[in-house]
């Protein structure tokens, strides 16, 4: 099955990314490395806000690390033309807003390394670091930010 | 205009960097990838410590983070020999020393990424990822590192 | 010396690394760069807990780091078969869970860096940045990731 039939079998579509919101570019290709800035959660067009922890539980933060990932996407459909030309996920950076008691951000980042398996296979396994953090711009409760191996 | 130029008529003189404060290289070349360490701000030569969104305001942070993005292409030009030899800017990380109810990050990364493009134009523009941190080594206030492509 | 009669000198026997906690890959190489996913650091198999600056103090934490690169000897070792392929360590990223207080994040880091040149000599140098986190998966007191490059 292709990449776009099984986001179809998902129910996921895909849009036109946001355009960042500051002075950065989406991504920037190097060679065959793919390099993606930062996307922080959003719900409904807008910040994915609260700490994890306190605000934002643990399943919420899930929902809102997979809502990231598909964003990802969004932005790497943009970036390729054709996300069948994604080699491999290379690393993820997986920031969790942590209160400071939330120890738990494997489990957070497992609803993005999780959806880009369940989309890519074998290609969509990546590297990662995952840790909370003390904030995130406009107060986001997740941001990820990824390397992917063009062909 | 040459870079240097540009510099000149911004009142900017390159300097010779600082040695690192431990035990690591200011920078690593790999192909034509060049990965610079995390620089702290600074601010007369020594720490410009607080954190931000308590004892440092947002436009303070502004500057610190320009004054960083003026260090790194100090360690650059002494990476290259010639700061005409970066082809682009590929990645910021840039971490601020955040109260955790300061939300503003990107807007203090724009401090950098602002100045790295009004000097180097199109080979200035970047990915990046900001986000705030609970603290940055001997307590500054915004450290960034950065990924670069050399011709 | 060979790489491994030096660690052998120095009391270190490498073992089978563990699985990763969650949906990831230890590593990924890409050409001959190796991306190592963050590393937790671990005492007696279990998370190396507490916060820097208030439950371990920083000269533990400094241990802590160092154990770590051990650990990411381990996956380096399982990653190549043979550590003397690797040509050098490229970057560290050094994560600190960090009272607010706590402003010593580069001392805490030289405890991997310092190991790492130990062992490797002039390859084992490294770009790195280090910072404070809210909190690192497990409550671990530190997590380092690094990308080395291979012969």
């Amino acid at each position: 099955m292709s990449i776009y039939d099984k986001l179809k079998s998902m129910n996921i579509s895909l849009s036109k990314p946001d355009a960042p919101a500051a002075v950065f570019l989406p991504y920037v290709q190097i060679g065959n490395l793919l390099f993606v800035s930062g996307h922080i959660a959003k719900k409904q067009g807008r910040p994915w806000a609260g700490k994890v922890g306190r605000e934002i539980g643990r399943e919420e933060a899930v929902l809102a690390a997979r809502s990231v990932a598909i964003d990802l996407l969004n932005t790497m459909h943009a970036a390729t033309g054709d996300l069948e030309r994604v080699k491999s996920m290379v690393k993820l950076l997986v920031l969790v807003n942590s209160d400071i008691s939330f120890t738990e951000q494997h489990i957070v980042a497992n609803g993005a390394s999780e959806f880009l398996i369940e989309v890519f296979g074998d290609a969509g396994k990546h590297a990662r670091s995952a840790f909370g953090v003390a904030q995130i711009p406009l107060g986001s409760c997740v941001e990820i930010e990824l390397i992917a191996e063009l062909r």
